[in-house]
């Protein structure tokens, strides 16, 4: 230790759990830090944000910018896929503090040449480190000091120390020797661009049979795919499509006693076809997946799968490991439950058992075989059901090897373990949203997932509806509450995602007294109707067209509350930091009422002043509003459309711009 | 790493900086710890608070009781001296995760008789523990289960396990070797009581000459004692006893040029006399001081001295180690300054100089020196201006082997550099209460002060004046601002302190335009005349008998504000935990004008019933009230007193409470 070194660093931000998880970023995003940097004494301090690739050699330093209160402030822009590291460091500032007292000192009238001496020495030791450029123009200034001084030319001396390039110097005459490194090097895991910024379509590949056939295949599939491209979606999730087991096989409507022809869930995943390296036969075989995968990505779209590391009691691994399963003292296998409720067609894995270093090994080996066959996309079922620990070495592990494949929770659990499983390693993680329909709630929601770290480790993805959940809104609001929560959903945070046709059609028949769809699609094949009236196709396309058109859109953290005098109206801002993207949207939460608010239009903060006038273009319903000033009174119908989306234009000034009336 | 330790720990609070520093109690006080402990899945969790000395071998573990949202609660109470160390366990609970989900299965008329045999498995194997009662009594309960199970009388069974007895089998069948560790031992540092109520009165031992002598003496200071233990003091705070410099000494009013017979600033330490281990002449020789130290404690005083490391000029260091000082290109000693402001009488240590490590071993060897005399409290000089490294280790090294040992911290600076202080070891702290004088200004920064986690680590004390400092309201407001300002800090504060007679004399003359005492003591020995008309000296006699008979007022943290209807009008509550003694304060901070406000008194916090009356008696006027219900009118008059310390007697329902009116 040593004792001289002054200067304190405390308050980093971000730091997530005193540094024990990284912040997430994805590529071309920023991250701001900040931190409490000061020393004892009235000594000015220099304070510096360090940052670098994990892999590379060395820093890359910054000079930080002092805020009130002892608080510095700094910025890196993030370049590439992997891992980041940042630290801080600073120190005493002898240079700045000398030349600061120096000029106090000729302001007040008092003699200074003994100080000049002081600088000169400050300029001429410090000319003797590893810099030449540096050390010449070093030596050139102590050189001009010492002249002035001699000529007491105190005027001059007075113009040099206010310069801006002398007070530059500070950087070369810094201590680097006493200078405080802080303790830890915070990490920062870059993920790519998709992960901050994506539009999800989930549907059952085996319900688009052909005539005749009961169960539709990927080849079936694979002609839907340009519709879901027409859409405007860009990742397409396939629940499990490994072969079901036949035992305790579920019914219709999660009967207990299936029938014969019963096709069961895909969550069951295993049977004397292979377990989750294998494709359940009725959908085809890999070729067709494989085939599958190449048509999505000619459209535009990656193909997700879904991770569910659980097993049907006649999956491969119950005969050959029996020692990754628990048994009962009557010698039977202990099957899923969370009493009363049984789960008879599942069992899970022992994450107790002796052999889990085989079990973890093995499981990684699955993720692995579907990354090896393009997979880069992964929705993982029931994490929270799996030990904290596992997820993170296993995370790790992968996008060690592999730091392109996203990982998208899927735990509708308690709040902190949400917030554990993001901050050890999912991408993108599930979230209340379904049930999050008032604006008071939807307000506080949004001020959660945005606020401090939260928003550093966690990235929301927002469905209005899955396979499992058909929220009461949905089941009573009809088409205005579908259209109102998909806006919702697609302008509040970049990644969201619908369970489809389900929800385009605006499936709303739920099991009695749940939140669940009645004849679920999990226990039976559909034969939907792609194109029956009243679909929300088109409306989806225009939303997506905007998602990926307005950059304001596809940004974290930018939603911005503004007043609507009217509780059922939700209105808020989007924009980019430059203002080039600016996004309004109003929604009435009320699908059954018309409802009419006086809008606050935050101008002052879009850079619009008081007089002038902007155009507000409706992404959805294409028409146009030429507005001024920062109220906007505006009648919302949810029989005509529930929800707008405005896109700002606010360079109306310029000769150009009246074409956007034409 | 054993991958099924699933249980995870996380937000401990308190833990300061990351367990960085510890917190601070002293003895008699609680520690409340709160942690997330949760877990994968559905399973029970089970949490322990771990504590010991630190020089314990074992921990006392406390099962933490659970709160909504995964966390969980446990506190212990501090019983010694010196450090203490704690921090959390966690685990999965299968006995009681099996015991509740039996419950449930029974509860739906599901069959059992395999779980059953389940929890006779998990009681047999717990049972081969080290604890043999333990062992008895699992044995004879999974006997009890297996006969229960065999007769199938499921009604015994869940009577059984329903039973508090069997639920607190869950601690035998704990499997230690999956729980979790938290990966910290945090610190409390813990002080003796004084360190957390203290009731401080500086003066200038100097300033009591005999008629005829130019300077007081410890004998004369002696005769002091007896006076200033009447007005209930414990604290005696005497600035820098030392031999003061001749060179550059300061005269009248910090005038830079004294004359012959100027006494010179205490602060300006050494002369050819000696430095920081002598006594000043004038004052007396070392038997004096100890005759000084030894009335003083007859009369429960307890002595603090200053410690103030920078020396005069004249200072024995500056020739014996002139390594330990700045020197300038021309050869002079680089003195204290703040530019454009100078301090010729004072220099600095220089602790960026190369024999750092001999300059802090002697400064610590000056506090050993004064300990060894008997001090055990020091008032620390503009800490502030020492590097956090050197307080760190001077305080960590003094009070390992003196913790009984206590550290004021004299930092008016910025407030992170004061909470650094704070944080690295300082006892007490001085604060900004001389300036927050408005309801606002009192109400928020009492808030910033009590909130976590400030309240683990700073201790205020809270001071209306000191030599350097006469706020503006002092100057202005009279008699009554000077009684305002002493009850809040008696009462808002188990630390406070004055620094007289100045205060008691309600001395309010300044040097124009500044905060400052127009010829301040520092600078000259004053006559005072102890008893003028006017004094405070009775009041403050009835403020500290309040402190002492009632323990609300001893403790830290539980100021409550409460409502009063008008801005003058400060109101608040202040009581222990278990309600023994409860403690109303109203004061009108308007020293010019009677305010009169509705008190909203908290009888509902303070176990009062609507209907039920109490009495309050003022402990500075002596009446007495009856009050019912939860309002008050209440007019206060500065002109009398403008402020009202009320204690509560609520047993008025009692035969014997009657004698409270006589």
């Amino acid at each position: 230790m040593d004792g001289r070194k002054r200067v304190v660093i405390e308050g980093v931000y971000p730091e997530i759990d005193c540094g024990r998880f990284p912040i997430k970023r994805a590529v071309g995003e920023r991250v701001n830090v900040e931190a409490d940097v000061f020393s004892d004494g009235h000594d000015e301090v220099a304070a510096f944000l360090l940052y670098r690739k994990a892999d590379a050699d060395e820093w890359s330093e910054l000079a930080m910018t002092p805020l009130p209160n002892d608080r510095w402030r700094a910025s890196f822009r993030i370049e590439e896929m992997g891992e980041y590291l940042y630290t801080i460091k600073g120190g005493v500032d002898h240079f700045s503090t000398w030349r600061k007292d120096v000029l106090k000192k000729i302001g007040a009238g008092q003699d200074v040449i003994v100080d000049l001496a002081v600088g000169v020495e400050i300029l001429r030791k410090a000319a003797k480190g590893p810099d030449d450029d540096g050390s010449a123009e070093l030596l050139r200034c102590s050189e001009l000091l010492e002249s002035m001084a001699a000529r007491r030319d105190t005027e001059s001396v007075e113009a040099l120390l206010a310069s801006e390039g002398f007070s530059r110097l500070f950087r070369l005459c810094f201590r680097e020797n006493l200078a405080t490194i802080y303790g830890k090097e915070l990490r920062v895991t870059v993920d790519r661009k998709k992960a901050l910024c994506s539009a999800w379509y989930e549907f059952f590949p085996r319900s688009c049979p052909q005539e005749g056939k009961t169960c539709g295949t990927f080849s079936d599939a694979e002609k839907l795919l340009p519709e879901i491209a027409r859409m405007g979606f860009d990742v397409v999730y396939l629940p499990p499509i490994h072969p079901i087991g036949k035992t305790n096989r579920k019914g219709k409507n999660n009967s207990p006693k299936g029938l014969p022809d019963d096709p069961g869930s895909p969550w069951a995943i295993g049977s004397i076809e292979g377990g989750h390296k294998a494709i359940c036969p009725e959908l085809g075989t890999m070729d067709d997946f494989v085939s599958f995968m190449k048509r999505a990505s000619e459209l535009g779209l990656e193909v997700a799968l879904d991770l569910a590391f659980q097993c049907s009691p006649d999956h491969p691994y119950a005969r050959e490991h029996p020692e990754w399963f628990k048994w009962r003292p009557d010698g039977t296998i202990q099957h899923a439950e969370n009493p009363p409720k049984k789960y008879e067609d599942v069992v899970p894995f022992d994450f107790e058992c002796e052999s889990w270093e085989s079990l973890w090994e093995e499981l990684k080996s699955i993720a692995l075989f579907w990354i090896d066959k393009g997979v880069k996309i992964f929705r993982v079922d029931n994490p929270h059901t799996k030990p904290f620990a596992f997820w993170e070495w296993f995370i790790g592990e992968i996008k060690e090897a592999h730091p392109e494949v996203i990982f998208l929770a899927e735990a509708f659990t308690r709040p902190k373990v949400m917030y554990r499983l993001a901050k050890l390693g999912f991408s993108q993680s599930y979230t209340y949203f379904a049930w999050r329909n008032t604006k008071w709630e939807i307000t506080e929601y949004m001020k959660e997932l945005t606020s401090a770290p939260v928003r550093e480790f966690f990235r929301p993805n927002f469905w209005p509806n899955t396979p499992d959940i058909l929220p009461e809104y949905l089941q009573y609001g009809g088409r205005p509450a579908f259209i109102v929560r998909l806006v919702l959903a697609a302008t509040l945070s970049p990644n969201y995602g619908i369970y489809g046709p389900a929800f385009e059609l605006c499936v709303s028949e739920a099991t009695p007294g749940r939140e669940e769809y009645l004849n679920s699609e999990k226990y039976e094949i559909k034969r939907w109707n792609w194109d029956a009236p009243g679909n929300l196709k088109d409306l989806i396309a225009r939303i997506n067209r905007a998602r990926r058109e307005n950059p304001a859109l596809q940004e974290a953290h930018n939603v911005k509350f503004c007043e609507a005098d009217d509780e059922n109206i939700l209105f808020y801002c989007r924009a980019t930091e430059d203002l080039e993207s600016v996004i309004l949207v109003a929604a009435n939460l009320d699908p059954f009422h018309a409802h009419e608010a006086t809008l606050q239009i935050p101008i002052g903060e879009l850079g619009i002043s008081e007089g002038q006038s902007y155009l507000l273009e409706d992404l959805l319903g294409g028409e146009k509003f030429i507005s001024q000033g920062d109220r906007m009174r505006f009648r919302i119908d949810p029989a005509v459309i529930p929800c707008h989306i405005f896109r700002v234009r606010r360079r109306l000034r310029r000769e150009s711009d009246f074409d956007y009336f034409m």
